[in-house]
């Protein structure tokens, strides 16, 4: 879907552009090698590819062999030839290409487009430039297998990946976002930084937190409840099961159950593990009769959820089996609603800005055509949402029709360092629960009414916002994210003893401090501390011992010179607020 | 096994009068209705029961009627007339007692025991006091079913319960107790004070914690986190569902299957509900080598666990099927177990204290018959059980061949206000795990070896605990603990502003504050304030604010005075500390 959007977006000579590349990357291969067999290659975001069937596995000395080929073909300039055949010319050209033949079979028109350059000849119907010499600047970056049209009973071709763009500067431009990137590769840096673990062995999809990543993860959701608590909303706790009746009265066993594992049996029972908290927040507004006086009633946990995904859509901390939604539920009553979106969008904001994200990506998607809840309900809702944009200050798009069946709602992606989107928050009304539920409150007038209900995550999942966070900063946490924020660094063994009562100090601030005392050259030591992206590294010798102070440098490796102890318990103390 | 220890430590002749007065009751109950068969009638702790095949179901008026024949036999002192007979003889004595006549088939003895007082004989091999004066205070309490043999396949009797005490003082003592007790039942105090729910038809035994639970264990494990980092311990988080491989390996499917659930697949691979946290924790152990300087290490999780309990013997927070244990597992070195035993338990007592504990009942058992691990081993590990609890000042108790298979333990138990014990932390060596999953360090000399795993647990479960303290406290939770630390009660609704802002600054002093807007009577929020064991009602009308003052009310009813909001708001905020 994504490649889809990104090519509608793209640039229409630079669609040539990529295109024609693949072209001349076809060309180079024929040439190396005459007996291949191509499939096709289209161009894509960034850049384009084609698959082959070879005699052999591509090995990095054949791209860069390929590379010179396409250079010599673009220094050529060799005009591009579009021409029109027909069905039975089209099969004489390509009489030794299974591919191409198959390709013609499946056109439903009696002309096919074949395009030209040099002696190289392709079935093509769509536009490219003039001539060879017209592509951008390219690279060749890897080799991968596909399957022939995706399907794993046919046969795997190698797929040979480039990228291209217009300018060198741009071309550049993206490598150096493109190695920042796998720099940056939260599952990399997991292994690097040693904050987690998945163990395929036990199940894949499963996060295990290790000391340094739980370290931020109760970082994160301490001031998470914190700042939930401030702002009104009830903590609880729900079960990570519930009998077939729960999801049956839900609806999820009907509309959700691809996602939801097999039921365990409990005393002949079918129990399901939760896909997602909704219907046990509403058993806890529903244990008592609600009066209007009490709404709104925000109820929030921190749930762990279990989904199925397909073990090959699993991704990091992106996309798992098992993950935490910072999930609440606003009950409250149709005067409240506009208020409480626009609180509830104000707290997305002053959520992800205190986590370090500056730019959002708004979307507000409305009714579709099959939906539950009166269009009524469907209008003051939509209005809510956008006005709550609006009042926050924040251009949005729009996708009609693109709401859930049972609400609209309101998306927000962030944007991370390398300027990537990534989509973290969304408040979603809710039309159809209250509903199975028979969900209500007593108004004013005694009578029961039906409360709205808004779902809303924040971060989205601990897991997944973990695993942006990481990726944004690179791993290097600012400082009150960070697992540890000073590692003590003694110049000789004898030192040790006054770096631990240093570390102990900055602990019983509250700090998070190591010392590190193996007998290991300063230097190392150091250099260690920089790749663990421990924002201070102290160092303490002799002089620094007589002076009450440690020697400060930072992970980009400023050098702060020598800090009171005390003064730099302060310092760090002041710069530990989110 | 509870009662018959406690029957064990009965004091003799306590027992005699117990035992002789289940004979007086069974005398009653034959003068009442004739034709009863009677079955069995033992001594119990606190009193004694009898268990009657009757014409028709007891009422409680049934039982004022045999409390006076019993009263008129004990005034009468007749005496217990004990003698052999032939089963055959008593046979023919209890022809029509079917009940008897099971029992006399089961004896493998050629007599049996026949005991008279009046007109009453039983068979009854036990001792008795002299006559019927001498047996204790008693009181009816109440009427149950029971099972013939407690097998349900058989026969429903109607099982009546006496207390009986040497004296009334005594009497009265157990009953105080006893009302007490039920006052503060923490599944009636959880609905009272709305801290959690059950909901059965979506599945026993599994806890909905409502937002005051949840703010009070919020505080619990907000305490218990931080304690945990000051105390050296690692964080972790682990899933909550795990592959067969991973519980084939641990050997819980071999060994503790009954507890677990039933497996759901999983793209047709089983997974379970995890029942406990450990093999998960060897995970991030062994997710790389660990050096000898690494240790100890102690990863500790709040862990929420699945395991199979009956639905009868399901008791609100006390025994359920999902809970969060303080689980954490220590990996240490042989020279260092001494020492992580008895910082260990030192935790474990702080932690309990602070939570308003003092007295523990500890008991260490040792090596079974049946057990893995080296008698080393053993050895080494009881003694560091031992000392560390004599080193913190303790008496212990000793079981004897009590640990479990895998390795000797110390359990802890805490006595509430009302005396009841609460078995309550475990400190668990593991000799099986490590060998299971091969566990390694490498030592100072460069080579494998195995470390000590200590499995503990301080407060239990979080849920069990809660329960406890619920109990402990009959609801009116310390102040560092109370969901709610104030609640500001306007005199008239003119004053509502006013409270509103002592109230917000309450919050933005970190403290919980509410207030109670409705239009009631002041004297009827006080009283609901109490009944909601509020620590602090702050009553404020037009004296109060002209003197930036609250009239401040305890729980327990006691008048304070009027208090300036800012000294308010230091005294709550220095009682709020654990």
């Amino acid at each position: 879907m994504a490649e889809t959007q990104q090519i509608k977006g793209m640039d229409e000579l630079l669609y040539r552009q990529r295109h024609s590349a693949a072209h001349i990357m076809a060309e180079a291969v024929l040439e190396v090698f005459p007996e291949a067999k191509y499939a096709i290659g289209p161009p894509i975001e960034n850049g384009f590819y084609y698959d082959f069937d070879l005699p052999r596995p591509l090995t990095p000395e054949d791209l860069d062999a390929l590379d010179r080929l396409m250079r010599q073909s673009i220094a050529a300039n060799k005009p591009f030839v579009r021409s029109e055949a027909s069905k039975d010319e089209a099969r004489r050209i390509f009489a030794d290409q299974p591919y191409k033949l198959e390709l013609i079979d499946g056109i439903d028109a009696p002309n096919v487009g074949i395009c030209r350059h040099g002696d190289f000849t392709d079935l093509c119907g769509y536009p490219h430039v003039e001539s060879t010499g017209q592509v951008g600047e390219f690279k060749l970056m890897s080799i991968a297998g596909a399957y022939w049209r995706g399907d794993e009973h046919r046969q795997m071709l190698q797929r040979i990946y480039g990228v291209m763009f217009p300018t060198q500067a741009e071309l550049d431009g993206y490598l150096h976002r493109l190695e920042e990137a796998e720099k940056r590769d939260h599952r990399k840096l997991g292994r690097e930084l040693d904050l987690f673990s998945f163990h395929e062995e036990y199940g894949p999809g499963l996060v295990y937190w290790h000391p340094k990543g739980a370290r931020v993860r109760s970082i994160i959701e301490d001031f998470w409840r914190k700042e939930h608590f401030e702002g009104g909303y009830d903590l609880v706790y729900t079960p990570h099961i519930g009998r077939s009746e729960l999801w049956q009265t839900s609806g999820h066993l009907d509309f959700y159950a691809e996602n939801m594992y097999s039921p365990m049996d409990i005393d002949g029972m079918d129990y399901y593990a939760k896909p997602m908290n909704c219907p046990f927040h509403i058993q806890i507004y529903k244990s008592q009769v609600r009066s209007y006086r009490e709404l709104p009633l925000r109820l929030a946990e921190l749930g762990t959820v279990y989904r199925y995904e397909r073990s090959g859509v699993l991704h990091g901390l992106l996309r798992v089996r098992g993950f935490t939604q910072d999930d609440a539920h606003i009950f409250c009553r149709p005067d409240q609603v506009e208020d409480e979106i626009a609180r509830t969008l104000q707290f997305v904001l002053f959520i992800l800005r205190t986590f370090g994200f500056e730019e959002f990506d708004v979307a507000v998607s409305t009714q579709p055509a099959k939906a539950v809840g009166s269009d009524d309900d469907w209008r003051t809702a939509e209005a809510a949402l956008k006005r709550a944009v609006e009042a926050c200050g924040l251009s949005y798009g729009i996708d009609e029709g693109g709401g859930a069946f049972y609400g609209p709602k309101i998306d927000v992606s962030i944007k991370d360092a390398l300027g990537r989107a990534w989509q973290c928050s969304t408040i979603q009304f809710d039309f159809n629960l209250p509903e199975r539920f028979d969900v209500a409150f007593i108004g004013e007038d005694g009578r029961e009414h039906r409360p709205y209900m808004v779902h809303r995550a924040l971060l989205g999942s601990i897991e997944r916002f973990f695993g942006t966070l990481i990726e944004h900063y690179g791993g290097a946490f600012p400082v009150w994210l960070a697992p540890v924020q000073a590692r003590l660094i003694p110049i000789a063994d004898r030192h040790n003893h006054y770096c631990e009562g240093v570390a102990a100090k900055l602990r019983a601030a509250g700090l998070r401090a190591e010392v590190d005392g193996r007998s290991e050259r300063m230097q190392a030591k150091i250099r260690d501390a920089q790749l663990q992206k421990v924002p201070y590294m102290l160092i303490a010798g002799d002089r620094d011992i007589e002076a009450g102070a440690v020697s400060v440098r930072t992970r980009e490796n400023e050098d702060l010179g020598a800090v009171a102890v005390d003064d730099f318990v302060a310092r760090l103390k002041a710069e530990s607020s989110p």
